[in-house]
Formats: C-alpha cells, sequence, structure tokens
C-alpha cells in the first residue's frame, strides 16, 4: 500500500525523484506554475472546456480516443479462430466485455433468447427443458473467474515469443458471471445412480461438445446468462454458456443447448484429436482440464517505451485454475533475486489477480520477470523446466515465466 | 447456498415443485420430451445455427436482441440533467459501464487524454501539473466502489415513489475503479501545515467544484483513470476523475483538472445553494457527504411479472457509504416478518453487495421489502421514521425501505 503523505523532503519524496523531474517538465511548455498558493486566477491548468458538451445518451461508448482493440489474424475458415485481448491496456481484474478474447469453431451464431432452451437428460429421474426465464427463477450466483484457452502461450512454448503481452497471453480474461450453479439444475432433474459424466453442447453450427466429470459438476460450474452485470455477450455464448471455473476454456461450453448426463466421457472430436497432450513418449494425455498457476507482467512490457530513469509501476496479472493466487514475486534482473509484489484485494479463487510492485529505474538494462505461488504451494515454472518434461509437442497449458527486456533507451521487448 | 442435488424425491425437489411445472410446460409445444435416456437422436432441444456464425471482431457489442437502457427525461438545457441505470436488468455487482447513470452539469467535454493535466496547487511545499502518463507511473490501486447520486430517491422522500428499480433507485451504480491514491499525490507535492480542505475542479464547462475536507483525501479517494478495466467512459469523467468512496456523487469530481489545497472550505455553487439539506428549522446542513445503507429488490420489482406461482428468486442491491453491509433482511409481508437473505461473496466495502433469497410464491399478494444493516450497526430506516427527522424539504439522501407489491396475477407494482 502507498504511505501516508508526509511532510515536504520525507523519504519517500527522495524515492520519487525521478517522477518528479518528468511531471515537472510540464514548465518547458511556457506555462507559468506559481509556486506558492497563487489561487485559481493566476495558476491555470489546461483550459476548460469553452461550451456545454454532449449531451447524455441511453447506452454509452469508450471515448474516441480510445483505439485499444482485441488482435487476430486473418482465418482461412470464416467464423473459426480466436482473438486476443489486449491485456497490457486493461486495469484491475474485469476485463472489457468488449475485449474479452474470442475463440470460435463454427462462428457466433445468433440466437433470440424468447426462444432459446437448455435440454438437460440422460441418465436423469426427468428430462427437463429450461427457457431462460425458467432458468432465472432458480437461486443465482456471481462469481469473478478468468477463462482461459487451453492454447494460451502456446508459441512461448514454442519458442516463438509473443513480443507484447496480448500476443504472448492475451487468450485469457476474466469477467463477473451470473447465473444458477449446474448443481442446482442436476437436482432439479435428478441424477441417477449411475451417472458419472456429462457432455455439453452448444448451440453452434459445429455443435462443440465436450465430456465433464460429475464431481465438477456438482462443484462450482455455473450456468451464466450474466457478464459484468449485462447479459453475456453473443462471442462469449450468448444467452447461455457453462463457466467451469479453473478449467480450460473449450469446456465453457458457449451458446449452451444441452446437457447429456451420461456414464463415460463421449470422446468427442474436442477432446479426442484436439485438446490432448502429446508427451515425448508418444502418448496423449487427455482430459488435462485444469489451467495452472500462470502470471505475466502487463506494464512495462514488449511493445512499451519506459518515459525515463525514476520511478516506475510494474503491474500485472496471476491466475490459477486450482485456487486463489497467494504470492507473486517480481524479478529485475531475470530472476537472481526476486521480491514480493502487493497483491490487490479481494484476491478470489480461480479469479485473476492483479500485483503491484514500485520500481526505480536507473537507465540500465533490465530483465523483469514476474511468477505465482498458488494457494496449493504450487509454483509457475520456468520454460525449461515445464519443457524438460513436456517435450516439444504439448504445445497447450504452457505456464512458463515471461520476461521482458528493458532496453537502455526505455524500450521493452521480449527477452 | 444452494443445496447440492440429491436424489429424486428429495425435499429440494419438492420445493420446487411450482417451477417444475413451468419447465416441463415446453412439452405443450409438440415437441415430445423422451422420459428415458434416449440419446442425442431422439430428443432434440431448439435446432442448432444451420451454418457458419459472425466472425471475429476487434471490439464487441452486445447482442442485438438486448434493449435494456439508462433512462432519462428531455432536459431544458442542453447537456444538463441525468440519467438512470436499469438495475432491474443488472447482474452481480458490476454495473455495465455503458449503463452507468449519468449527472452533468455541463454535458461531456470531450478531452484529448494527451493534452490533459492535473494540477494540484495551494497549500503545498511544491505545486505540479500531472499528465496521463505521470500519473500511471505512480502506484496504482483497484477498487470496487457504488458511486451515488445525493438526489437518489428523491421521487420517493416526496411521496412519489418510482414505479420500477430503475426510476426508484437509478441514480447508484458500482464499478471496479482504478488509479492513485489521492493520498500519493498529495505526498508528491508536499502538504504544508496549514493545509485543512482542499477544492476539486473539473474541466466541463461549469468547471464543476467541491470542497473536500483533507482527512478524506488522505483516507481512501482514488485519482481514477480507469472503470471496468479499460479507460474511464467520456461522461464518468475521462480520462481522469475522483472516486470519493461512499460520498454523495456530486464530490467524485469528473474531467477532474485541479486540486487546489486550500484551509477552509470555499461555499462553492455546488455545495451551498445545492447539495444541502433543508431541516424543517428552516437550517440547512451543509457537507452531508456520506450515502448512509441503502437498498432496493430489483427483481421481483415493478414493472416485472411473475411466470406463476412457485419458486422465485428474490434478488438486489444493498451498498453503505460507512464500510461493508453486515446484513440484508427481506420480508414478504411489508415488514411483519423478515427473513435473512444471501449476500454473495466478496462483500466490499463502499461497494454494491447482492442479495439473494429462494421464495415459493403462493398465488396470493405479497409485499416485498428488503432493509440493511451496515458494518456500524446502522440500519435503513423506514421512510416514515426518516420523515420525522428530515421533514419535507430534505429530499436529498433519502434511504427508505422500498417495498413492492405483487398482485394475483403476477403483476408487481409499487406498494
Amino acid at each position: 500500500m502507498p504511505s501516508k503523505p508526509g511532510l515536504k523532503n520525507s523519504g519517500r519524496r527522495l524515492f520519487l525523484a525521478g517522477a518528479i523531474s518528468t511531471v515537472t517538465g510540464c514548465r518547458s511548455k511556457g506555462r507559468e506554475l506559481a509556486t506558492s498558493d497563487a489561487g485559481f486566477e493566476t495558476t491555470e491548468p489546461m483550459e476548460p472546456a469553452a461550451g456545454v458538451g454532449a449531451g447524455r445518451r441511453r447506452y454509452g461508448d469508450r471515448s474516441v480516443f480510445e483505439k485499444s482493440e482485441r488482435s487476430f489474424r486473418a482465418s482461412k475458415t470464416p467464423g473459426t479462430g480466436s482473438s486476443r485481448t489486449p491485456l497490457q491496456d486493461t486495469y484491475g481484474i474485469i476485463t472489457p466485455s468488449s475485449l474479452h478474447f474470442e475463440r470460435h469453431h463454427a462462428g457466433v451464431p445468433s440466437i433470440d433468447p424468447e426462444k432459446h432452451e437448455l435440454l438437460i437428460h440422460g441418465l436423469v429421474s426427468r428430462p427437463l427443458f429450461f427457457r431462460m426465464d425458467d432458468l432465472k427463477r432458480f437461486p443465482s450466483v456471481s462469481r469473478v473467474h478468468f477463462i482461459e484457452c487451453a492454447g494460451n502461450g502456446g508459441r512461448e512454448h514454442e519458442g516463438r515469443p509473443g513480443p507484447d503481452p496480448q500476443k504472448s497471453h492475451g487468450l485469457v480474461s476474466c469477467s463477473e458471471w451470473s447465473g444458477v450453479l449446474l448443481s442446482v439444475l442436476l437436482h432439479e432433474v435428478g441424477l441417477r445412480s449411475d451417472a458419472r459424466w456429462l457432455v455439453a453442447e452448444g448451440a453452434d453450427a459445429c455443435r462443440l461438445a465436450r465430456s465433464i466429470p460429475i464431481e465438477k459438476a456438482l462443484d462450482d460450474i455455473v450456468v451464466a446468462y450474466g457478464q459484468n452485470g449485462e447479459p453475456l455477450r453473443p462471442e462469449q455464448g450468448y444467452p447461455l454458456r457453462l463457466v467451469v471455473p479453473g478449467w480450460e476454456g473449450n469446456t465453457n461450453i458457449k451458446w449452451l443447448r444441452r446437457i447429456h448426463v451420461v456414464d463415460r466421457p463421449y470422446m468427442t472430436r474436442e477432446e479426442a484429436p484436439y485438446y490432448t497432450d502429446l508427451m515425448p513418449d508418444g502418448k496423449a494425455r487427455m482430459f488435462t482440464f485444469v489451467m495452472e498457476s500462470k502470471s505475466v507482467i502487463t506494464r512495462p512490457a514488449g511493445g512499451q517505451k519506459l518515459a525515463g530513469p525514476g520511478q516506475h509501476e510494474i503491474t500485472g496479472l496471476a491466475w490459477s485454475g486450482r485456487g486463489k493466487i497467494a504470492r507473486v514475486e517480481v524479478s529485475t534482473n531475470e530472476g537472481q533475486t526476486w521480491e514480493d509484489a502487493r497483491l490487490e484485494e479481494p484476491v478470489l479463487p480461480k479469479a485473476f489477480t492483479r500485483f503491484h510492485l514500485a520500481w526505480t529505474w536507473h537507465g540500465g538494462e533490465a530483465r523483469l520477470s514476474s511468477r505465482c505461488t498458488d494457494e496449493t504451494g504450487y509454483l509457475q515454472p520456468t520454460r525449461d523446466a515445464l519443457l524438460a518434461v513436456r517435450g516439444a509437442n504439448a504445445t497447450d497449458h504452457y505456464n512458463g515465466i515471461k520476461t521482458w527486456r528493458v532496453l537502455t533507451d526505455g524500450t521493452v521487448t521480449n527477452a
């Protein structure tokens, strides 16, 4: 936490010396800055608006000066592919819904919520259809969770590291999700004693489907209709999706139309050739659901430039599919020494945790890295440690430490 | 918390009997619902998309099926007035930035962040200009706080109660705000020992200004540049505003351009004729900053209609300018008896707290009320109790208990 301000010439003031020269640099603009209590008349900041501004709006939008965007490459097949969140432009732990990463396998269907239904059937006492209005009669929950594509960071694994946080880590986002616990709906239909798995299916043209063990379904899965206070965005599954906290994004079935309760996994397209991890011995791990602890510094980060020596803040995001983040450490010398970062409260399970560390840059080269530990004690590994176990092929679930390089001119690049 | 699902014929199943008849009502659509494990072939929910859907977008938008809007009446003076958040359409505790309430006194200025500066001067050792890039070098914080217009609920006070949550309570919203603690910036300029108050001024054409005691400035005020993960929205003060946690909205100066450190309050236009509370004895209370504990049921609420008897969820929002919400009670019989609602975690200070209570509606008339208690022990009062103290004139800072009336046909109106 920042310290309370004291009087002039305190240690804190001296610490900020670098920044001070920058802010007083405004004097070079030619406007006089009074050094005493000069009042409103003689010391004027920038001019206020000359006239009455724009009026109220029914539904607001961001400033025309803001241009941050999701990034994506052209796709050979319309409607498929992914887009990445500009993590370097975000604040706090909520990802703006307009910038939440996307991953579509058959494009974004347009669904009328009045007509949408969820069917739960299979090994249940009473199969049921649920309309959207039905779902809103059940006890609801709101929970902040990240969703991360299993492939996030795959290019880091491959040795083609992303030049900025968006390209290196942008397939993860975090929202406040609202809806009904799946356990409540499964209770409503009545699970039969032989129920072991379920197959969740989307209403997109490819009917994307994943098998999920019943234990997870009875734990913390949310059948979500709300995102960041409003209905889900279309590209996040409007009007209904699964939120499977901490598990790879592909299991968080969007445009949810069916939950089939079954006795075994169904080996769908998305869990046989895809979303499996090929090990060095030629065997593939299946159903590697959990996204392990991971962190990335979002500022200063690749693609940015430090204005000059002096005080800066190092900030970034950490998350774990196994629970809360317990600790984030930051190194400015490529891992030779580490310092604890401050974790922004509240620290929530299976959610982004924002970390902060004040840093004085003396103008030399620096290597900025972060590593996190989750509440299970698991420490984010180095890339070398990860590849020693995983080998060259399993590029999903990459969670190695990311390092940014600060050059003497302030430019930040991938290390 | 919803209970874990059990086997068929549990008590929970019987409790949900009302809802069950509704969801099985889908059978009347003519599609057969298999009662055994019929598999994908014979039991089909709504058709999935017939073809590949829409592609990725750089900056997303909500579904074309969603029409929820801020509401406002035409204003006699362009650029002034307020717009209200449709609280009844929101989920969780984050208000979508596009639906955050507005209150402008001279419209929304268009400010280029590259040119914007904040001046802090007056009773300080070293007056300074801060550009946006300067501010981002200081240690930052992200905090979830509500902002509420002092006049929110004024029509309830006047006996013209709002027919729905938007009209009755829509001048309050809650966001994750990111920026620098004001205490850090005041330390940077160095407060002189005679500093007692500050005057914060906006860059809108009316230069809206408020006096704020230095104790609050050193406590938890945030000089905010971020809102819900992205830069502030224009109507929320882009690129810079004060967030004054728990204090009346008018003090949360938008388009912040100047903080003048002074030795006394300056009796600005907004704190002399306006934003004062006229008491029955003809004297006016000034500087009544804190927004006291308040709550409102957002569903079921006025303007809505219950689909039929059976299970429903009663949900709503509670907040207090003095800290955390400790308790929310709900009555379905106009306050004769009260039941504790579940508070959604995390419960944060000076932020919205979402509450939930499962409710079985038997089809008769009902009166739904909520009342909250904050961590100081303060209990939200009835309107009668409030008016007995405040009299007829002080319509700001109204926080009386709100009651909705459920009619036998399911229609919900103001009580």
